[in-house]
């Protein structure tokens, strides 16, 4: 199915009548918002097989995985949903006056409100997920946000079903016209476009470093600067450390090579970098790994752009001068299908080349050998921003190298232990962001109801008659609200 | 007295050593940070009268405001390092694990971590509050930041006064080297080595909107874009409301002719925008303000910059076609010293030019006459972001104005009933951040312990076990801090 790109006319009105529709919805109470995005989930519901079928055609994804993630995109709106009624994000902090200090101390009380219509960038890898109904969707509506979503091009169809659901919940929820706007556009312009008009407010993406890049510094350069959360590449590395190597090597292979070819490597939390000390163990680890990747059949990648890109980013590392390539999987892959492979490099190498520590998006992943725990922990200094970073390891291994344990939680957003990156629990503890380049804003989350915070910001009361301030913020607190209070927790 | 500006040498010198301190400052307990903020506060008390007789000669400011401000200063140090210890600010998030689900649900747990050395700029206007030891650098030091100052070159001896009480009570409390620095420069070039240099993680600021941006434009510059909390200009809208001017125009009058030349309108916080109704009860406003403004003796400004600033801006906007000058106070005016002013003109010409928008550091505000409510509504509508809005209104006014109301809101982020914005309270529902230009980050404040969570990121721990985790998230909460656990608040 092909579609042409809106045009900057067609988008100027699109985000006037979302900036009119903010007006209104941001008066909606929590639980008309709620309501709503319970509807787009019911609606999305409705869809049935055939947005399975078209999603699959347009992504190359197993429907066993579609279905999953279907189940998760629902999951998300209903529970930010809840979230969202309940209003713990609303971080309300009320300090009541004091009339008989000199001078005399206001009443304040404070409130996130939302910030206005939010520009969507839907993902290539989750069609659902975190595209067109996906999490920032979900957060900004939460929030009280008009949501506007550009379409990706590799599953513009899927995308238009998704959007006519939310459509038809907006109109039975009696939502206000432009409270979403389904965007088309295989172009640069139409994002700059979005990104730039005065109407916007902030910026969800999940995608490519240069692509998130761009738009966060076309954010930036406005007259009127705008956040972008931007979610892009991360490597997510893994530190084998001795004790537990000793302990199960093979085991830890063996959960590896899963992880790492999950989903044909296409997740941004896929473990991309595995560093361990260079001794036996790790050699039976390498050995495991092997067999196992060795026997991984190629699969399909989500398009052919992003095929070209693993082939290119794949050739391009194994090229480099003291990479060593240590296996490649053996089936004969056809056109748009990844090959998984494991490399390996020296502690040195990978230190001095700013390459190795790109992402390369697929069935991919390095293998660092440390001489030393000195030289691990230099590792572990010179690594990027990441959205996770994981530990296998015994309490012995972490008690003794507690200044890694610091570096490392130094450059992630999560940090796991002894288990897999890959698999991102939708709930309120998650953190999904990570410092730059894993994202733009290190501060927020991009997974779990927190999320809903990026879309919002706080706006104190001075001195307002009871009756006439919001419900939330209301002494009788009538929403039933945890609130911090005189510096108490109540609700 | 003189000092030399820093040279790049000498800066990366200090970034390094901040950076190592970062390392250990960072797992410093919540107490022990809370006593170097503390042992902080006693050691400018004890620099006793003489900080003050410097600061006077420095800033031109009267001792009894300097005084206040010392106190404010104390109060802010004391209060964030309670509420460093108290340990909200860490935004505590804890979901426990259920073994049994398919597939088994992770523990996780997530906390606020410090983003790393922060570099604060001293602002003008505040001395002691907003710079070496205000509040920026109290909610960076509560954060677990190391924190280093570039001194206001306007008053670069109280700067080295202060600097020395830090560095002596980081002595004291065993504090790692690095912990504080303290930078003197003059030059353009200073401030742009703080904010590029890598070991920088965030900067604080408050002063002028072209300073700001400009260290806001360098921070997303970079390789690794840092977040800049700067608080540039604010006008403060204050609207009067029909019903309330109606009951008592006079009394109003009066109570603005204080805040608008408190401290000789040197404050962020600053009326600088009336908007009226224009009719009989403005008038009767207008004349109330003209008798009290004309007996305001013109007085000394903070330094001959901010002095000429003032008579040009203020020359500017009174020369604008349209602009009335209503009362120019009588005294004769030395060197420096600013005479207080008010000018008026119609919503038209409001909403026609940008210059009348602009902040006019120091004792003048602008009436905006406005015909009825509709171009009332529309001044709001036309506003740039604000760190206050004020409306003098009765509930009746409130009611029959709704639209009117949720205008202002969206712009500012403090919304004041029937009092004035000078004077900003400490206090956790403070909220003294808001949209671009008032700030660069409207989801932040910077009065206020929530100040803190400026400095620091979430991580999130996955399958840690109790033991290995921080005190903060461990099972048994042996700091008794207020967290969400499994969707409920407890400590």
């Amino acid at each position: 199915m092909e579609y042409n790109d809106h045009t900057a006319e067609e988008i100027n009105t699109v985000m006037e009548e979302a900036w009119k529709a903010f007006h209104i919805y941001r008066k909606c109470s929590l639980k008309q918002r709620a309501g709503f995005m319970r509807a787009i989930a019911k609606e999305i519901e409705n869809l049935g097989d055939e947005l399975l079928k078209v999603a699959g055609e347009e992504t190359h994804l197993p429907e066993a995985r579609l279905r999953n993630e279907r189940t998760r995109t629902i999951y998300q709106l209903t529970s930010y949903a809840d979230a969202c009624e309940k209003g713990d994000w609303l971080e309300i902090r009320i300090d009541t006056g004091v009339a008989d200090r000199t001078p005399p101390k206001p009443d304040i009380r404070k409130m996130l409100v939302p910030l206005g219509p939010v520009v969507v960038f839907g993902a290539a890898n989750f069609p659902f997920a975190y595209s067109t109904a996906g999490g920032d969707t979900a957060c900004a509506l939460a929030a009280g946000c008009p949501v506007i979503v550009k379409a990706h091009p590799a599953h513009a169809h899927t995308s238009e079903l998704v959007a006519n659901a939310i459509l038809k919940a907006a109109a039975n929820s009696n939502m206000p016209a432009g409270i979403f706007a389904h965007i088309h556009g295989a172009s640069f312009e139409v994002g700059k476009t979005l990104v730039e008009h005065p109407h916007s407010k902030a910026v969800g993406f999940t995608g490519s470093f240069s692509g998130g890049k761009q738009l966060f510094d076309w954010a930036n350069q406005r007259k009127v600067p705008i956040p972008v959360f931007a979610e892009m590449s991360s490597i997510n590395p893994v530190f084998l450390l001795p004790e537990k190597m000793k302990e199960s090597a093979r085991e830890v292979a063996k959960i590896y090579a899963g992880s790492i070819t999950l989903g044909v490597g296409q997740f941004c939390t896929n473990p991309g970098l595995i560093i361990g000390m260079d001794n036996d163990d790790l050699e039976q680890f390498i050995q495991t790994l092997s067999e196992e990747i060795k026997m991984t059949a190629p699969a399909d990648m989500l398009n052919p752009g992003i095929f070209k890109n693993y082939v290119e980013k794949r050739a391009n590392a194994l090229s480099q001068e003291e990479v060593e390539t240590v296996v490649v999987a053996e089936g004969e892959p056809q056109f748009n299908q990844a090959t998984p492979t494991i490399a390996s490099a020296t502690a040195a190498a990978f230190i001095n080349n700013p390459l190795l520590h790109q992402e390369v998006f697929g069935p991919y992943s390095i293998i660092i050998k440390c001489k030393d725990s000195t030289e691990m922990l230099e590792v572990a200094k010179h690594l990027e921003g990441q959205l996770t970073a994981t530990f296998m390891a015994t309490p012995g291994d972490i008690r003794a190298n507690e200044e890694l344990s610091e570096a490392v939680k130094n450059t992630c957003g999560r940090f796991i232990l002894n288990s897999v990156p890959t698999g991102v629990e939708v709930c309120l503890a998650m953190q999904h962001g990570g410092p730059f380049p894993a994202t733009t804003d290190s501060r927020f989350s991009s997974v779990g109801p927190d999320g809903i915070k990026r879309f919002a910001r706080p706006v104190a009361f001075q001195n307002w008659d009871d009756e006439l301030l919001p419900d939330e913020l209301k002494t009788k607190n009538p929403l039933g609200i945890w609130r911090m209070v005189n510096g108490e927790m109540s609700r």
